[in-house]
């Protein structure tokens, strides 16, 4: 095993024995500190920034991810602000969610207990070193994170200020550790540290998250790839539809809860599909359809099968008409990936089908996709969203970042 | 892909899909199906499972394997009971654990639904194909299983009285399925189907659970390992002290939640010792001690590192003697595989600080460990115990094979 893995596993390990055991109070004084620190930080933090730009811009780096890449005062604030408002959040630790008494008489309680060591794979976003930080802070759980190479002087930066805060807090600083070196070798036997960390989560697009699956021994949680469907009902009002499928599509189309795909019901689509493609004209949204849609949309393209299965993140959408309801369910099952799933009806029946026939995190009946998020579930935050059925599913918040254990109360009782 | 797994999984997700939306009612009804059936296939499996054993007497293998293979009227009612039982339980399906408004007027609701489709690799007990199959189909969920080679005519005539039973009540064969070909080859990409399973669950031995944890690229819960420890404290009470040892690691030790270890508080080791050594004596149990524990107990030979970190699953107990509190948590948290601890003390504070010291699928306060079991627990059945901390912990019953997904009510609105 790697030497400087093991000494951060082992130094991460014992932080967070004693941070399982911090109260609340301990907690949050721990995370207004590390927002003090941040801004104490601020001219080094973005002095750090900068030689990152610089190397990313002498690499040629593209724009959107030199976007990314960039601090400035008010994304710092950001950061800060995020750490305050986690602070107010209610604490999930400790919180005995039932507590029954046995066939034996013995009092059995399911207690919120942290996760342990979470370990994060990120692409180069440096406010994720802050935002992962926080909501794994206040969940009781230390942190290893291993963040991209473009971002590394900045990451560094930020774990200083973090670290400061923790320090002048009282808590260990090994509780949020960065690694300094991101190779990939490193990356990999990172993935496979399974005497240290209890769960790895990646975050970032389609290709970091396939390679933490592939390769990881820890067990992971899988976010974000959401290729997202909005189904048109034959029974949709045709204002409502238009409306969502604008929110849906292009209020942010770079986010996994946007939606790819517009299926729509044949004996609606030859009225509905030209006032569409007047609504998202605005956005220039490229349309790519199946040969029902491109004969009633002229500017429409043909779809491929890969289309069907894109998650572009542009303003690019696929578009299906079906015959049936059956069909439009056969379509969105070969092609979802679990994310999020919406039909526009008036029918009372076919909504209520729809949640019963769609297995996804979120299924919706006439409301965008866009609000598949943590902050608007009323959970403060989010870590991501799991498109995976095992632990948490949608977006997770401090409490999918816990599990549980079983505190048993005895008088003295043996099994017979 | 191996064309055999694949047309298996495919199969298996179509059944999953049918699955998922049967009620409760339809369930039960297969279950009884599959009871009756296991009794009406009984001749044909009594002479499968002779037609293993004598092959397995041919090869040699060791009595112990040779009883967990073996099969009789009396285990096939045991098989055919937890269908029925399982019939009687309340199906976790469908339970909307909480529905809230959010602050855009959504009525979001958080409804549990199956994993989907579960794999399960077992050694050579055929029971196991009964009992998984009971639980997984109770709780909504398509199952591959694959089996030991010993067991594999047994467990051929056990699937074809399952499914059966299946088609009596309506239901796809391929609901439950089990790999005909027990190669490792074939054990390896099982363990890599992700396109079609949802979770893995390996049962069995340390090298079986490894072995999975190590190649598998579905999520796994991790089952079954315990080196689970017994503290006497010095304000413990002798009597009870003594009932709970004997109980806790005599009663059965082949199971993962009898002790292995016994720490005792050096305040008391001179008493309490030669009383233990005398109640576990008609066991015939070998005590290794260190070197203060073989000081007091002349019957005790020199205990090493490795007889610590032991799952004995044996009448065989590692006795370590501390001079303090502080210094039993340290053995503990050093040794313990997350399974179940125990402390026996009088002392209030004693024994909450051991109820928060102590990160463990089930910590107790006088009481014996063997009660960690999904019987024990109220929960009618279990599929293993997990010692993971992603997903699930402790005792997994029908609730624990489940997942949930967010359905939600929407009028219309959009994200701003």
């Amino acid at each position: 095993m790697n030497s400087l893995l093991q000494e951060m596993g082992i130094a991460a390990k014992a932080a967070a024995n004693s941070l399982r055991k911090a109260s609340t109070k301990q907690k949050n004084e721990g995370l207004l500190a590390m927002e003090a620190a941040l801004y104490a930080h601020q001219d080094a933090i973005l002095t750090a920034n900068a030689n990152d730009i610089a190397a990313a811009e002498a690499n040629g780096l593209p724009t959107p991810m030199i976007e990314r890449l960039t601090l400035n005062p008010q994304r710092i604030k950001g950061m800060a602000d995020s750490f305050k408002e986690i602070a107010q959040l209610p604490d999930p630790i400790g919180y005995v969610e039932e507590m029954t008494k046995s066939a034996d008489g013995l009092m059995i309680g399911k207690q919120r207990v942290p996760l342990g060591v979470i370990g994060i794979i990120y692409e180069s976003r440096p406010n994720v070193t802050a935002d992962a930080s926080a909501l794994c802070f206040k969940s009781g759980n230390a942190v290893i994170l291993r963040g991209g190479k473009e971002a590394l002087e900045s990451n560094k930066a930020i774990m200083t200020a973090l670290q400061d805060g923790l320090m002048n807090a009282g808590f260990a600083k090994e509780t949020l550790q960065l690694i300094p070196d991101p190779s990939r070798e490193l990356a990999s036997e990172f993935m496979k540290l399974n005497d240290y960390l209890d769960c790895l989560i990646p975050r970032g697009g389609a290709g970091l998250i396939q390679n933490v699956l592939k390769n990881a021994t820890v067990p992971v949680i899988e976010t974000g790839v959401g290729n997202c469907h909005l189904y048109i009902d034959k029974d949709a009002e045709l204002e409502m539809a238009t409306r969502i499928l604008v929110n849906a599509k292009c209020s942010r189309p770079s986010v996994c809860n946007s939606i790819e795909t517009l299926v729509v019901h044949e004996a609606v689509a030859e009225t509905f599909l030209p006032v569409f493609a007047e609504a998202l004209a605005p956005y220039k949204v490229e349309l790519r359809g199946d040969a029902k849609t491109c004969s009633i949309l002229p500017e429409a393209v043909p779809a491929t099968e890969e289309d069907f299965a894109a998650e572009f993140s542009d303003f690019i959408l696929a578009v299906k008409v079906i015959s049936s309801y059956d069909e439009a369910i056969a379509h969105i099952q070969k092609y979802s990936t679990g994310h999020s799933e919406v039909i526009v009806t008036d029918h009372y029946q076919t909504a209520q089908n729809f949640l019963n026939d769609i297995d996804a995190a979120a299924v919706y009946i006439n409301a965008s996709s866009r609000f598949t998020d943590g902050g608007c579930f009323g959970f403060g935050g989010e870590i991501g969203i799991s498109t995976q059925k095992l632990h948490a599913r949608g977006p997770m918040g401090l409490k999918e970042l816990t599990s549980y254990k079983y505190i048993i109360y005895g008088e003295g009782q043996i099994r017979s």
